[in-house]
């Protein structure tokens, strides 16, 4: 929760959940509303910064103009220069700050800095779009647990530091984020570890937009009609009986 | 969400999030307010039926008065009758619906019975407990995912179906909700299984209510710790380098 001290700066990491600005929690709509200075990436819910007091601040880190990011260590810096001016700063991102969202560096910055930091947590659409799909990543006689893990880096990257053989047998439902171009090695490594192609699977993209879709299939066939379907970043694979329940 | 049919009944199964009343998000509160009925959890952020609108039926179901549960069945059956009755049904929940609160199985329920069901997702204490605490369930270079885990079930239990063992190996950071009784059984058998005895450990209880309490140690020593500072059910126990980062 934002502090309640006017003029004292402040650093507030705010989860703007995955897409739908009505999934945006209270506390984090009030301190939108109330914040001097926005710091936003591409994908938050992008009506919610209507929300913004006339004569606030926002700055969008996500993208310059030659499409490059702004590197990390300039968000960081950005946070810390503005709380350092007395204002009260929100650093507004989708999802869950503390999900695949850096959240800890820019903590960790700020308080190197001296600066007051909190986080307001976000739905995370590591649960919310299989969810919003129809699909529960946990559910009793099925599933008793699930494991969220980025699929940015391909299994065979030297770079790639998940266990993808042992999520193979782990028997957990399996949610990958940010995984769409390595799906198909990415399924094939689970198979060829010992995961059943047959096993349930679906790919869930523009969770909570009014664009959403979703392809079900098994996992030996999702990547494909993912790809035929025209499926691109951001979208969200979960692997596991849950996603053969057929709710929806 | 929930329709827009007055007088076509419905069941919204809606997350509450993890106790703050402000964490509910903006859907989940306009939905309860215009809730006729309010299915309800012992669990829930309780000052959120406050939201009610004056004449809406409060049914509780998490417990009976000599300590007993209402039976899964017959809150399937509440919410079917009731929406069947052209009312709309909002089944409030803490957390999220689909992680470990059995809306999918209420689900298939109202969906048997021809009823309309939808989700409001809410924020998990899954990743929210940790966050509140300062733990980031992923962070760059130390954690690249987490698997959320129930433990109420001992790992020596027959009806155990969780892989603890392939847990101590997989390097994502492991989540243990329902887990306070059976710490010192599960702890022990990642030891047995090859996690370093030093592994950082935090134990969150009553995350996002005024009486939160964390213990901060390492998986050899966490579940003594929680035990001798008087830690209950609910709270949910991390395991894995980021509880070691030290954020708060």
């Amino acid at each position: 929760m934002t502090g309640d001290q006017p003029g004292k700066g402040r650093v507030t990491l705010l989860g703007g959940g995955p897409g739908d600005p009505d999934l945006i929690t209270v506390a984090g709509l009030r301190a939108l509303r109330n914040a001097d200075v926005i710091v936003y990436d591409r994908l938050v819910p992008l009506p919610l910064l209507d929300e913004a007091r006339p004569g606030a601040e926002l700055i969008e880190v996500g993208k310059v103009p030659r499409g490059a990011f702004t590197p990390q260590e300039r968000i960081n810096q950005i946070l810390v220069e503005k709380a350092s001016e007395g204002l009260d700063v929100v650093r507004f991102k989708g999802g869950d700050p503390f999900v695949f969202g850096r959240g800890g560096e820019e903590w960790i910055a700020c308080r190197e800095a001296g600066i007051e930091v909190s986080t307001i947590p976000g739905i995370s659409s590591s649960i919310a779009a299989a969810e919003l799909a129809g699909i529960p990543v946990t559910h009793r006689g099925v599933a008793t647990g699930f494991t969220v893990v980025s699929g940015h880096v391909a299994p065979d990257d030297e770079r790639n530091d998940i266990d993808w053989r042992g999520l193979a047998t782990a028997g957990t439902t399996i949610v990958i984020l940010m995984g769409v171009k390595n799906l198909p090695a990415i399924t094939a490594e689970l198979i060829d570890a010992g995961l059943a192609p047959s096993t349930p699977a679906a790919v869930i993209a523009d969770a909570a937009l009014p664009t959403m879709r979703t392809i079900v299939g098994t996992t030996a066939g999702i990547a494909e009609e993912a790809a035929a379907a025209g499926i691109e970043p951001p979208a969200v694979c979960v692997i596991g009986a849950v996603a053969g329940l057929g709710l929806r």
